[in-house]
């Protein structure tokens, strides 16, 4: 098993972080930009930006790509993915030891199934996306690259998710739906028809007033 | 432990014979009407209609019910059931080694207990219900026959679910509540009061337009 | 490990015994007032009121509080702790072995994480506080005292909530957002700008009809 560098230091690198040390990965350090180079993160060591990286050899470690993605913003995430890949680096596939995966699924290369997630029978899930923890991805679901699928989610089963879709916390996607590439699914919202590309979808909105 | 045959070979019954082969339960085949007669489902061997599961020893093999149901339609699952009852077969209880059942909780024959789900102390479940994949059954919950139960739903406490429920996925339950025999509680519904019997609960609607 | 003596026997109570038993802790009996002393109540002993409680040494015991809390009744499962800290017990800080915590959570006197709970990298949890069945409290978030997070709640990245707060049963709240002392977010509810001190957070209505 190749040591790794993790990409960033913001949440989902520090997630990522905890579950590189349970699998027993060895982390080479953290690149990123934003903090001196040498330094400490939560025991790891900052090794610079991006061209820290081009010091090592391409296939003698594998990169986390530790960027999160917020709802409108999918981009540096997969922009460091191309990017590295383009230069013969590879993204390391992590399944969380407490995640679930049927024995047919497929997970492309950077796949990321954190926590408590499952991920049913047959689904597919292409490059570099994300399923956040306790997320569910049932049977037969078709995911494309660059997706995030938020904390909590439920896509049923035969769901079709295009590339760089945000799929925010909670939400719920009932089966058979197809979701155009670079749609947002706002958090909580219910999908119960097809989203077309770029489109976003808000929930109902929840209202609030003072205790007595 | 008995053999089984497991009935159908749609998304339900896939995700089944995913835990049956987890769980080393011996599968000699699947009875659908719908494939040809000896040709292969993931690897497992199509038997035939329900006619070939007649040419077996009632007492010495058990049933495994892979249908699924969806929110209006599940009359076929019950169907099957009852019909193999009355023939003298048998259907296996299923406890995905992933779920937690409390040590006192009552699962009757047939129950399918999938991958992530929760059953807390007290609860009861009758026969031929599914809890699907991630969903929590509180402590003291009370739910009937032919109940399903989607992927994600939360049932809080002491909640009593009729025969011939359907319960959406990601559908949210506050304590106490009863849901009427026959109702349909749509994915991402909230209920906070009693639903009588053969109603339909729906959820607030999100809405949708495109990004900018 | 000390031996522990339970507070109450609803159904929180019920739960929390069936973890005990799991986790192999001798539970010396019940203290509820409202059963008979010395009566059974699912193998555990009716200790009787707190009175019961005084009669045994304070650091040769500790205790669990197996008082629930209700949207709008916090009171009574903080009261408990209180007085009894004051009178020099302890109470227990009890993680399900279903429950995932990362390596670097901060959980305070008497926290409960029940199980399929996933409390994620960075998180802090004061006393008291329930983290309820299958919920998840991501990465970075600081959570107060005497909190409730029913089952289903997800909490995502950078969430802060203040003292005595009520999350109900599969509210979601994005990421980042601030929930005041003493609010109550309701059921389903879904939390997406900051909730102020003593509010309560409805979620948009779902709606019913009789099935044709």
């Amino acid at each position: 098993m190749k040591p790794v560098i993790l990409l960033g230091s913001g949440g989902h690198a520090r997630v990522l972080l905890d579950m590189l040390r349970r699998l027993n990965v060895k982390v080479l350090g953290i690149a990123d930009p934003h903090r001196p180079i040498g330094s400490d993160y939560l025991g790891a060591r900052i090794l610079g930006d991006d061209a820290a990286i081009l010091s090592y050899v391409a296939d003698q470690i594998e990169l986390v790509n530790g960027i999160g993605s917020l709802p409108r913003d999918v981009g540096l995430r997969s922009a460091l993915f191309r990017q590295f890949r383009q230069q013969g680096f590879r993204f390391r596939t992590l399944i969380d030891p407490k995640a679930f995966t049927a024995a047919d699924v497929e997970l492309a290369e950077g796949v990321q199934a954190m926590v408590g997630t499952i991920i049913q029978a047959g689904a597919k899930i292409a490059e570099n996306s994300i399923v956040n923890s306790g997320a569910i991805v049932e049977h037969d679901c078709s995911i494309g690259r660059h997706v995030h699928i938020a904390p909590g989610v439920v896509l049923s089963g035969g769901v079709e998710v295009g590339d760089n879709v945000h799929i925010g916390t909670g939400a719920m996607v009932i089966q058979g739906i197809r979701i155009g590439e670079g749609s947002v699914i706002g958090a909580g919202s219910i999908v119960t028809s097809d989203v077309a590309c770029r489109q976003i979808v808000y929930p109902a909105r929840s209202h609030r007033r003072d205790l007595e």
